[in-house]
């Protein structure tokens, strides 16, 4: 008998071929799509009941304008700045039944190869401005900031009161009380283990709407990509003195310098020896930061700036807006005080495009089988970056 | 000082946050591209100087019509079923500088995170047919077995004289002297180590020339999957009495049932356990195959029927031409006498589509910052292609 449950509630399985972990979220096939199209049947406006639109620009029936409904019957506060609200098509649930390991005839097999375990989480999405057809790039780092303390402001009230970093949050005045907006309800007691905050931008990166916005997911498990590096890291201070391997990677970065694209005090900008994506790059911490609430307020603004740098100057490559997947890591919420003194502050933006705003890279048949593969050396596309300082190329919106 | 040997040769890196390897390719930057376009500037058609094709469709200039030349200034044969030559713009190449790992100020540092090694290797395109706007649904199981044979004698021609495989290719009269075309010109003795057959089908999987083909790369390192694999299934024989990892999967699968696609005495058709793209499956064969050369003739032609009911399902499921990037994994090239045994062989399919011909999955910002997320499960993915049976939903070209 397959067990049903999972056809509703979301979990990992196992690979036992990878020995990875991946995450389903049956229930979110009902997920509306606003998003690119592939191949004959490409359209270029989704269609819509034409509604007149809150936000100045008249856009059609944006989820995410100030003023507008969403498709839980909510209406959207007026906001200024940012606004955060929990995905209306979440992908992980606070709420859902608890999974039981199958079994049945073949029970030494599958406890082997048939492995689950439930996932318990939330999802919420964060605009980072009430303009429509903004992105971060056209913002300035005042006006990016505010995004920043939102990001720190929700991943203090979620952090486990086990965790170290929640005392430091308690000084800051971030106590989960505290935490705005009101959607953001910290959860049962040490339930969230990691959270994850990334930005889908444009179509090629399967962003479904153009309102400049971002993802945050937190789940009771620890993901792969975390996970895997939370080791790394780990082995690395045990085997060379306690010493952070990020930070031995800025300073060694920082005297090789052929990969910096840019930096300020707080943060490096470099296009890792290891990029796979053409154009990816980090930004790291120069001093050792475990996350978000580690932040001085100057380093906040610092960060702002770096934002913008980054994505003024993938904007100027091939004057296009540029499309990416970013993502934060950093502390787990819950974890071993030996965790969370070996996270290191940095986070990843992976671009597609390649040699111009319309031919991007394919990470497809070799690299899903055998191995990413890459064109260009991290060392070209940190010079290129590197030359597209200054103004947005073109006028800010 | 840069090491600027690395601009001009393939070479791998390591990640030691991830602890895995990618390969770099710089002087594959020179490649024409006639595939998918992103954004605003899309263009269906290529622009090419308008030649007549010598294929019977007259399509323009494809390098991979018989009689028709190429960037190389080769022309093909005219061929009847399969055509294999180097590719022209090859991701690793079998002759080039050695690499000797930098050296400079931060020597510690460097050794430790800016790790490298060169990759030597060889890359074929194979075509499937002479007809150039056919794809393998379009085909007989008898017109798709001499692609099967092709695939078996480049293997063959490969093979490091030590491995044990190599005696069976002796035996089936697939030694190297024999290997057609004359373009598979045996390496060096034991120069490689691995060889990924792979297919980049559609436009949205990135594949650049729509007549049917599929690539061959041959590389003196064992990749980062298959090396993942080969770790994986060595340490379930150790742990489990020899058996097989993909041998009990096989046999909890055929009792399990709901994720079977389809199956022959030979191989079986399954949606995995822990797939990740909506559709994917793998072809496992039922008995320990190592590798291709283990066949027997009917297991050739069984295999040949295999790829035409996952092709066919895959083009009768959102009746379009299914996109997808497929690959084997057998034993490798070179290896310990405990991986060649240890491998078992089977063919993964990684499709893009979600819910239409037009509407794909994105495995964007949460995929690669924390963990790969699909939405239909498996199991139900396994029903939908149970369905789509029978005959091609269009006419067979
Ligand atoms: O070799 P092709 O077909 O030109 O290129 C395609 O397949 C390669 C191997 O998966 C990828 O590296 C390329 O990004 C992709 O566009
Ligand atoms: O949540 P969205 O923006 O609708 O969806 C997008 O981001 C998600 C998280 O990376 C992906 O799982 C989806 O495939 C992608 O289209």
């Amino acid at each position: 008998m397959p067990n049903k449950i999972l056809d509703d509630i979301s979990h990992r399985r196992y690979n036992p071929l990878r020995g990875s972990w991946l995450l389903v979220s049956p229930h979110r096939t009902k997920r509306p799509w606003q998003g690119q199209q592939e191949g004959p049947g490409k359209i270029d406006l989704p269609e819509y009941d034409p509604k007149r639109c809150a936000c100045w620009l008249n856009c059609l029936q944006c989820y995410l304008c100030p003023r507008n409904s969403r498709a839980s019957g909510d209406t959207n506060p007026d906001y200024a700045h940012t606004f955060v609200f929990v995905n209306d098509y979440s992908a992980v649930k606070e709420e859902q039944a608890d999974y039981a390991a199958e079994s049945g005839s073949c029970d030494d097999l599958s406890s082997l190869l048939l492995r689950a375990e439930g996932v318990k989480g939330k999802c919420y999405v964060l605009t980072f401005a009430p303009k429509h057809h903004i992105t971060l790039a056209d913002m300035s780092a005042a006006d990016t900031l505010p995004i920043i303390e939102t990001w720190t402001r929700i991943y203090a009230a979620h952090l486990a009161s086990t965790n170290p970093l929640s005392q430091v949050a308690l000084g800051l005045g971030l106590v989960q009380q505290d935490a705005p907006p009101e959607s953001v309800v910290p959860p049962p007691a040490n339930q969230y283990r990691y959270m994850q905050i990334f930005e889908n931008k444009g179509a090629a990166m399967g962003c479904s709407n153009p309102h400049p916005h971002c993802q945050v997911w937190t789940t009771s498990t620890l993901p792969e990509e975390p996970a895997a590096e939370t080791v790394q890291m780990g082995k690395y201070r045990t085997e060379h003195d306690g010493r952070h391997l990020l930070a031995d990677y800025v300073k060694l970065e920082m005297e090789k310098k052929e990969r910096i694209v840019w930096h300020n005090d707080a943060f490096l900008v470099v296009c890792p020896w290891w990029a796979v994506w053409p154009f990816e790059v980090m930004i790291i911490s120069k001093r050792h930061i475990r996350a978000l609430v580690d932040f001085t307020e100057a380093e906040r603004l610092q960060f702002a700036e770096t934002l913008q740098e980054v994505t003024r100057r993938y904007d100027n490559l091939f004057e296009t807006s540029f499309p990416y997947s970013s993502g934060i890591h950093q502390a787990p919420l819950e974890g071993t005080p030996e965790e969370i003194e070996n996270s290191y502050f940095h986070m990843h933006f992976y671009p597609p495009l390649l040699r111009s705003a319309t031919v991007r890279k394919f990470l497809v048949g070799y690299e899903l089988m055998a191995e990413p593969q890459r064109d260009i050396t991290p060392e070209q596309a940190a010079a290129k970056l590197r030359d597209c300082g200054g103004e947005l190329y073109r006028k800010k919106l």
